[in-house]
């Protein structure tokens, strides 16, 4: 007995952990295989992913870039799981980012929750961390626009 | 019988909502006299302002500058409740807000909680609302940073 | 003989330092008084303002918010210049500002110049300074938008 | 005839296009070895790099972070050109980054002023672009710090 093979998903598909990685995977595989969503929905997402040795400074401190590629997709993932999958062709239009303290290891984590939900404009608050949530190593707050249709 | 003259607040005083107020006045009123401080301590601080008339754009919303000034003040209470009187000279050294929609009335509410309590810097993220806690009109964050002593 | 009344400037008068404040002036009196437009087009403007009592801090130094204010009419009046007057109902959606030095005395300018400048959405770099212009006291950058129509 | 092996570049060495490329490829060779220094000194820096196929959204487009990368790496660079070899621990300790049009292409550029060069801190503006330099894709302000010592 074999597995029938998955049809794509369609844009219309429930967001979910599995579903949003699944979705994204078809079109941009090294995006998604390397981010594991641990929950989105309700205006939320937290996702992880393990950082590479590229993205390791000097000090085996995680680079201030792959903290910032964590958080904007936190921030992506939370819009999508707001909006459906027809919001994945949507884009960053600003992100300010704060680096509060090293950061070492090889995980990173991070959750985004919106804090308004527009039309076409999305802004939200992001927390980035390794082994502890409560402690974050950076925080940020951006926006995500859908592109005119 | 008179009411004795107070004396001035030390630097080793209890940070509380009246004291917050009272100690800023004394160097500077025409600020501190239009603060209401509501909560401060344990890394947070609640702010209320009337706004003035020149603040109210066309349209009667509330215009951004007086908007940054609120959580700019807040962010500062927050400090100063985590550090104490000593911390009245910090400065904030950038913010950035985000406008999440318009803003009527007369009262602006502004709430900022420190993600990082350092030796000399302090990251924040702010709210700030008109008269819906859970609808703020802009999010902020930012950054404040004791003098060199 | 005597001057004819002025007419109210139309939204395709030609937008000059003059014509701009007069513009404003007619629905927004106590924000424009305070404002010197000292140069506006080809996507920039540059504009002054003294400093209220208020605005000062202890120590004399210019009040951070007081500075956010100036760089948020000078990237006003830049977006104004490219588009005509139809486009004074715009608004900051964000607004990052870092603070560089200690500004004293009475009286802060500003020089916005726009990144881009698209239908709806424009974005700006903007000095802020006191008595040097090759050394600003604030540094910002952010983003007007036109409302839906 | 055969090349001497290269001395490892000391603190004092003076900052260069080359050099700086050495300098950081003896520690962090994965980050440098994908960076081009065309210019560093006087308080700015110009790099350029290749865009990676994982770094590629679907559309063709440059991801944002692969856009935030280059630009914390001129500021860095502007950085290390005021102060020299001393300040490579730097760190970003904020900055904010606006994508102002998609960027295609797989190379990518960034200049870096700095606004204002502190003891220990340092502010500069960005801007990131594909194949016009006059047409920047992205512009950023952000902070750099030395750690303390």
């Amino acid at each position: 007995m074999t597995t029938p093979p998955s049809l794509p998903l369609g844009l219309d598909e429930p967001v979910t952990p599995a579903s949003i990685i699944e979705f994204i995977s078809s079109t941009w595989p090294t995006f998604a295989n390397s981010m594991t969503c641990r929950a989105v929905g309700e205006g939320s997402a937290e996702v992880s992913r393990l950082v590479e040795p590229h993205e390791i400074r000097p000090g085996r401190v995680i680079s201030g870039p792959a903290q910032f590629a964590i958080a904007d997709a936190a921030m992506w993932f939370a819009v999508i799981g707001v909006v459906g999958f027809s919001a994945v062709p949507a884009v960053t239009s600003e992100l300010s980012i704060r680096f509060l303290r090293p950061g070492l290891g090889d995980e990173l984590h991070s959750t985004a929750r919106l804090d308004s939900v527009g039309a076409k404009t999305f802004v939200g608050s992001i927390n980035v961390w390794t082994t502890d949530k409560s402690r974050p190593i950076a925080v940020a707050q951006g926006t995500y626009v859908l592109p005119a249709t």
